[in-house]
């Protein structure tokens, strides 16, 4: 299967409703594809929220709306924050029935009457048992980053270095929700505490935004993708039913699903968009991955392997932290920047000759995670 | 592809959660198929307003919780009242992945704090323009029932033949939300007007309830369905894009779909289940799916063709109205009601003989459409 078409907007605080930005994705992807939208089969539509935050659901018919007379097969799909990994995946599945596929993924969460983001966004979590008990995302990932930390013997300030690499990469990213150019790992350890250790600069922002790309059983051009691995896993949606905190099962799930499916090894990675959605999340990726060895994914950011020009760059485009954070379209537009890098169009930010990249993006605490290894067609 | 296995909750106002319900589906469906859930490789959750009602989303996570150590890939579908069919349709096409695919589908909407349930309902609907002009679905339908009565000059107490049928077939089934023995077409026609010209029992009630199916890659038992063909369907979210009320052109291009890939006509259906929301919905199912020409679905049911001893039975669990339509389920359990009567295990109920039968599940006002055509082995 192939990746024939790729799109996004930009990602931040905008002035768009969620039509209005998964119709921009939607021509953008188009304009890149050789496919006009008469030859699209099915359309699977991502998001998180748009129910309780906008007040709209069935969102399959309502991006049909916008391609008057297709009557096309429409699904949307909804993994919390995997919600655009999920929709990709199946989007590989449905090529069973479809020759072309576009997958379109949005969110919608600033400027809007409805007050209560943080309380939504916790849907994701547990209602019994971790929301209830005020257990918001911030406050999830600060318990990971305390137990990782503590087990490793390791001092909260290194978490720093995550997003010093992810927001000089989203300097580079024109789309990216954040432009800051100089942003250094002292700056990010005197910003606010939102949830001790996490800084305000170790927690991704509130984002708009949406992506889209064109999944096809065959290959149309010589600037197609192939996917040539991938894999999905869950695991139990409460901290409280997890043995262990400092990885997320689901992850290491499926990632091995993708390699043993691409027949590759973590060694054969390029470049990874990892779900960097708190700067402790990303070194725990770097575990989860294969990329090294438990306990020593701080070891492998500091030695600056992970940075642009290193042996496995990772989050080029900024990443969650960084480039910004629409759920429903975050998992597509990882995929969009390795689609990106391997065609070699990254500009400022390119890579050098990456021929196989990875998209990890993970629901909640680890619910979900999904896994796409692409390579460069030859 | 094979249905393996069925099982659903009892529909109505239930002092359930969501996940108890889902439990329980998942209990009987393993209980009725021949397989374990260690050969359960997927699962596909249907729901359409958990996230607004209850404040649970991320919903494959929480059922695969239900689930310890089995680190399945899980998705969570949502289209509208159409979540069910769309979550079987999708099965059909993971079985290029995944070999046994369960899916469970279940609504919570009856005894929670949140009292805003019409509201929740209307995000089927188009928020810009219908929503916000007040237009919840009973008026939404009504529009549609009085175009369609002026257009072929039919007088509204007709609609009460549609309700008397399907209240009596629910009064066979004991799993049903309502089981009045003797609601008589008088009875209908001077119950309280919700928007005229539909009546209370013109309207489907809101249930509280769960389904769930084993869609498989292999027959694996003499009691297996065969799905025969399936189509899927989209349309113009909003009413004011519609050409024409008195018909659903997602569900005409559904069931073409499906009759071509079965390669079967509808005069070869021996029974169907459609999406009855309002009485009006199963008159225009009946063109819509072929039974009848355009304008004539009355008389189909006027003749009694339709009902439990006629040509062609529909609605014999009770439809939606007398069922109950707890939304994320419905799909399914329609699809559950097909495989029973084809099995010949309805009991009191049970049609003569059936070989092939077909559903049709509807989101919104016509916004989604999935048709499935299923068969007996033999």
């Amino acid at each position: 299967m192939f990746i024939t078409g790729i799109g996004r907007t930009k990602f931040g605080i905008l002035d768009k409703s969620l039509p209005e930005m998964l119709y921009e994705a939607m021509l953008k992807t188009l304009q890149d594809s050789p496919l006009t939208i008469e030859d699209i089969d099915a359309v699977i539509v991502s998001n998180f929220l748009a129910g309780p935050t906008t007040g709209q659901l069935h969102l399959g018919s309502l991006v049909t709306s916008l391609l008057p007379g297709t009557y096309l097969t429409a699904f949307r799909v909804e993994a919390a924050c995997a919600s655009g990994g999920t929709a990709v995946y199946m989007a590989g599945s449905l090529l069973r029935d479809f020759e072309n596929i576009l997958v379109l993924g949005g969110e919608k969460l600033n400027g809007l009457m409805n007050k209560k983001i943080y309380k939504n966004i916790a849907m994701a979590g547990d209602l019994l048992r971790d929301q209830k008990e005020g257990l918001i995302f911030p406050a999830q990932y600060a318990l990971i980053a305390a137990k990782y930390l503590k087990k490793f013997g390791l001092p909260s300030k290194e978490l720093s270095l995550v997003s010093a690499k992810n927001y000089f990469n989203a300097s580079k990213n024109p789309l990216a929700h954040f432009n800051f150019r100089d942003l250094t790992p002292d700056a990010i350890c005197s910003s606010p505490d939102i949830c001790h250790p996490l800084k305000l600069f170790d927690c991704c922002p509130i984002s708009d935004g949406a992506a889209g790309l064109i999944v096809s059983r065959n290959r149309l051009s010589k600037r197609d993708i192939e996917i040539l691995g991938r894999g999905a896993g869950t695991d139990a949606i409460s901290l409280s039913h997890r043995k262990d905190f400092t990885g997320f099962c689901a992850a290491r799930t499926a990632a091995r699903r993708a390699y043993d499916v691409a027949g590759i090894e973590p060694a054969d990675i390029d470049l990874a968009e990892v779900h960097d959605c708190f700067s402790i999340a990303e070194v725990i990726a770097m575990e989860d991955l294969g990329f090294c060895k438990k306990g020593q994914g701080m070891d492998l950011i500091r030695s600056g392997e992970t940075s642009m020009s290193g042996r496995i760059p990772v989050n080029t485009d900024g990443g969650l932290l960084a480039d910004g954070h629409p759920m429903g379209a975050t998992g597509i537009a990882q995929i969009c920047e390795i689609v990106t890098q391997l065609r070699g169009d990254a500009g400022e930010r390119q890579v050098s000759h990456p021929e196989i990249g990875l998209s990890h993006n993970v629901g909640g605490v680890g619910g979900t995670a999904v896994v796409h290894v692409m390579r460069r067609c030859t």
